[in-house]
């Protein structure tokens, strides 16, 4: 069994697209609206993309999102982004319905600029409690790359913190897209977004406060592997606690880096007890690498190939992690867990 | 010879801190004021700590410039900016003076947000010309954490282009403090700094217009060797050229890493054409890793142990490639190259 806990639908049907420039193009319009998506179309823009690349590289199954970049959290306001999440998450709830063992739901958020992160819980929990989710995308930056909301530690975010404890759902830490002309989404906003995330956790006692909180820092946790031994060093300096114990219980990384020295070196440095297997493929990079023949996001091949990493390891970033890190993952789908263990 | 083309004097005496409290204390005061500090007091601030390490560790040239985040763009104004900027300068100056064979200087820049980078243009004349400076440090974000000014990219930031390519000296790209609570300075901000000008380039024709400009990206390019094939990638996805014609005739990467599968990392996959030896030592972590027993930032142990690196590739990091990115170290400095290529 091999999880890939991080993918988007990137290939949803062209009427989503249509709904949001119509959505934006009259933001004072109350009207929700709706969208013309049949099964067939659904069917259709998964069975090309996202199985065929599942049946193609042998991993089992997504834990499936709203386009990242898509959110947009940044345009338009409060109500905007309410109705572009219901449509959205509930899209990604047709996509676990029609292929109910290749995706597991994650919800996108309706957060908005200077919105208080608390009015994101009715959907939080609409999308666990009735739509089976196991965990939502959160982004640390709605104004889209200026950064003018609160750090992810302030109180500020509390209520939505306390209410994912209860509801026992991860986030992955995940901007959205770039307003900024300084930032290239998905070179530097996401990247950034990944390492700033880290350092504000390292800073804080936000897990003294949420003990069993649980984030995923998606894109091999954007440049902190690579300055582990920064981190370690300021952290030191700064008198906290050592990572492991101040924030390892809490704090995850997955495999979305697009070349194996860099794998390499996440699998070295970061315990395989913080790592799970990722690809977000069909997203940010979507090329074959000319100098291995392969996808760049084929993220499987990198971890094969490495020969030191032992089964036990193996086993946990392919498909153990997800069970510590995703509690509802292991309570509300007994059919997927009689899977796992079972290796192709 | 081994020059650490990263070092900034974070150990100036006192008055140099008691300047800048008072100057930001009274904005409106258009006199700058003197800074008294002895020659003993810059002896004493060095010999016990960028000296003293500088022989512990066997390095033999310091490339030096102001504290980088004490540049603090984002206060005050332009006079402000100016007035400090000569002072850090100037006393950069008396340490390559009482130090001629220890430290090379690097100038900090008058920048201020929504300031033109062309007024940044008499200082760097002065540094260069009067001071024998070979380069200068570069804030690709004068607003210290909101990112609102122009991306280096942008025409805005020509002039200052021209410039540096008349008088041959590059420009590290290094932020400077961040009054963004979302960004721990060294932990975030430095970081992203350096993966958001790389991308920025990444995405442009700037080394079109300017075939000879050259940048030093520091510690160790961000997040960017660690999500070198994201970016191979990006580059393909988008049309641009191989990352190597792209922009490598242009950028380089220091090596403040600190710990050693990092170092190993950017060795393994930037060309050894583009990396400086660097340690930025007495800077962002001062303590010693319990898990070696050495400093983090001493670099130069990580470099020494990679049993693989070649003679010749070890040359070009240690010294080599100073000569080919600070045209006026070769030109001006006789006395430093006849030291290169004698080992130690």
């Amino acid at each position: 069994m091999i999880i890939d806990c991080h993918g988007h639908y990137t290939t949803a049907p062209k009427a989503l697209e249509e709904y949001r420039r119509r959505q934006l193009a009259d933001l004072n319009n109350p009207i929700k609206g709706s969208l013309p998506i049949t099964d067939e179309e659904i069917r259709d823009s998964l069975e090309k993309a996202q199985l065929r690349i599942q049946r193609e590289r042998g991993t089992d199954l997504t834990i499936f999102s709203p386009r990242a970049v898509g959110m947009g959290h940044h345009l338009g306001n409060e109500t905007t982004s309410r109705h572009w999440a219901e449509h959205c998450n509930d899209l990604i709830y047709r996509v676990c319905t029609l292929y109910p063992g290749n995706f597991v739901g994650v919800c996108q958020l309706p957060q908005s600029p200077g919105v208080a992160p608390k009015n994101c819980i009715p959907e939080l929990e609409r999308c666990v409690q009735q739509l089976g989710f196991i965990g939502c995308n959160l982004n640390p930056d709605p104004s889209g790359g200026y950064w003018t909301g609160p750090p992810l530690t302030d109180r500020w975010w509390y209520p939505l913190y306390e209410k994912m404890v209860e509801l026992e759902v991860p986030a992955m830490i995940h901007v959205s897209g770039s307003c900024n002309p300084n930032f290239h989404a998905t070179g530097a906003h996401y990247i950034n977004g990944d390492t700033t995330a880290f350092m504000q956790f390292l800073t804080s006692d936000l897990f003294k406060d949420f003990p069993t909180l649980k984030f995923i820092i998606p894109h091999g946790g954007g440049a902190v592997p690579y300055h582990w031994g920064r981190y370690r060093g300021i952290a030191q300096d700064m008198g906290r606690p050592p990572l492991g114990e101040l924030l390892l219980e809490n704090v995850f990384f997955d495999t979305c880096v697009y070349h194996r020295p860099g794998i390499e070196l996440l699998l070295k440095v970061i315990p395989s007890d913080n790592i799970l297997f990722a690809s977000e493929m069909v997203g940010a990079v979507r090329g074959v690498d000319p100098e291995t023949g392969h996808h760049y996001d084929d993220t499987r091949r990198y971890i094969d190939s490495i020969e030191w990493l032992s089964h036990g390891d193996r086993e946990k970033i392919f498909w153990r992690n997800v069970g510590k890190v995703y509690a509802r993952f292991v309570r509300d789908r007994p059919d997927l867990i009689a899977r796992c263990g079972s290796s192709r």
